[in-house]
């Protein structure tokens, strides 16, 4: 048993700063893994990369890149907190299938395989109609699959997502959302997909975004700790995490630009509406990414044990990477 | 009625040279729509503009370029060939559809939706499955119809076809392609879809391509112009074209690409097969840009008149283009 938490999120969109990365400390997150690129093109994804390596470069004492399991274990011992790449979308790759590898190279570790929106390799969740994964999401799937770029289908609409499960020779997960039986909404899932992929060998990181919450900013601890609970009953323990998708400290354009990026020109709420458009207020229990152990007495108090929630609140996760961040 | 012929063909991809150019002249080609872009991104069908520009910078007493009606009507006066800027898909507007008002200033005047696969804006005619057009997708029609950038749906598959209809407030077109009561082909299209492209004031141009031809190779200029001849029937005169999808003096890597563009790392053969993986023979009275006269011949013999063949060989494209290439 280790003497110091090892806690991961497995999802986060910051508002990056020196005060963000210091709390991540003070929380003892050994591992966050940060979203680069929502509506991104190759060469902007560039960009974003380089301004994390010019983080990682400028706080070698708070910060590491994370490109395995082995280096999240070396932040631990360090006391850093390892940064692991993500994509929220496949705009990064274009059309390119040889882009895949070369990302991986660079640090990326997860993809979603769209948006929201239809995207060239499968449908997002808020098209009306989802016909499946497309002919280049197929040959995606495999080249992700090669070169150990883990398969995300958090914003994927459902037959895509389970077509992405019967393609993937490898484990995908749902780093981010929460199920459809605790709070119905667009970007939660339904229980039989959270089943298929967590049987399967894939993970889910529950969310903490107040959309996919049930009474929103009002959810208590207590409920969103009692849905794990039901979750561990459902799926097992082993294949639980977290992905906060924690926005700390971003300005309400940010969470436009999520929704619109730039193929839009009407205005889209996404989650939100009219009267509510901007970031919605976090519960009390996770206002920042300092909050994190919080959720550790969230789940003592719902009755897991010691080992349960090293499980759910890092170990499970560091385990899921030891298997698939590697090539096959 | 006019004393040299207007011709226009509506969809060309050579091997541009200054020997192609002078063809085009002999032909009395007084517009030649060219594909600038088939998987392209922005940056890469920038460079094809510059290649173009040059071009005609080069050749100007061969070759002008081709914004409207007016610029048609003057390079028939001054024999010159107007070439128009074209996309087979939607690529080179990543995901910003403010980049539809940037490339239709520059000169491009028709898009396809999508090119054979899924894209951001509809699906094309080999994937399995087709949910129509996209969330983006809408919003990329209603932008092509408030610059004048002509919707062209001669890879998307059907239902999304229907689909761009529906939702665009101007005529689209199928710039190359024949019905598929006259040759079965996953890129011909159904009697339904043209008679609905059709009588909505868009246009079809026949292809000369021998995967869209009975008889591919074989086919004889007979069966093209009866083929012909029924459609007038069917449709009506006025909404009939050429577009020949000639690609003269194109070695075969090329359509190669066309078909796995970066997005395949397994070998796509389109409507090729693996004995027969090149570009397909072109029929004897279509193997050049300048055999273009040869179907006046083919059409004159199977009955039309003089004012048909007209307005078949050009004067429909060119009527077309006065209404549909400027903005609303």
């Amino acid at each position: 048993m280790l003497k110091k938490p090892l806690f991961i999120d497995n999802l986060q969109y910051s508002n990056w700063s020196l005060e963000v990365f210091e709390q991540m400390r003070e929380a003892n997150l050994t591992t966050v893994h940060v979203t680069i690129c929502y509506h991104e093109n190759f060469r902007q994804t560039i960009e974003n990369i380089i301004s994390w390596n010019k983080f990682i470069e400028l706080h070698p004492d708070l910060l590491m890149l994370a490109r395995n399991a082995d280096d999240v274990r070396n932040a631990y011992k360090k006391n850093k907190t390892a940064i692991i790449f993500g994509f929220q979308n496949c705009s990064p790759i274009e059309e390119n299938i040889g882009l895949i590898e070369v990302f991986h190279k660079l640090g990326v570790r997860f993809m979603q395989l769209s948006y929201n929106n239809q995207s060239l390799l499968a449908t997002g969740c808020y098209e009306e109609t989802d016909p499946g994964v497309t002919r280049f999401g197929k040959q995606a799937i495999k080249e992700m699959n090669r070169v150990g770029l883990v398969i995300d289908v958090s914003h994927t609409a459902e037959k895509s997502s389970f077509d992405a499960i019967r393609y993937s020779d490898r484990p995908i997960v749902i780093s981010h959302a929460n199920p459809n039986w605790w709070h119905e909404s667009k970007r939660n899932k339904s229980d039989a997909l959270i089943q298929e992929v967590t049987s399967n060998g894939g993970m889910i990181g529950f969310s903490i975004y107040p959309h996919h919450l049930k009474n929103g900013t009002n959810c208590t601890l207590e409920s969103f700790s009692t849905m794990i609970a039901h979750s561990a009953e459902k799926y097992g323990v082993n294949n639980l995490g977290i992905g906060s998708d924690l926005c700390q400290n971003q300005p309400d354009s940010v969470v436009e630009w999520m929704r619109n990026g730039t193929w839009s020109k009407e205005m889209d709420y996404g989650e939100g509406t009219k009267d509510s458009a901007g970031f919605p207020i976090q519960p009390e229990w996770f206002k920042k990414t300092s909050d994190f152990p919080n959720l550790l007495v969230g789940l003592k108090k719902v009755g897991f044990n010691r080992e349960e929630t090293s499980k759910i609140m890092g170990l499970n996760w560091l385990n899921f990477y030891e298997e698939n961040f590697h090539a096959l």
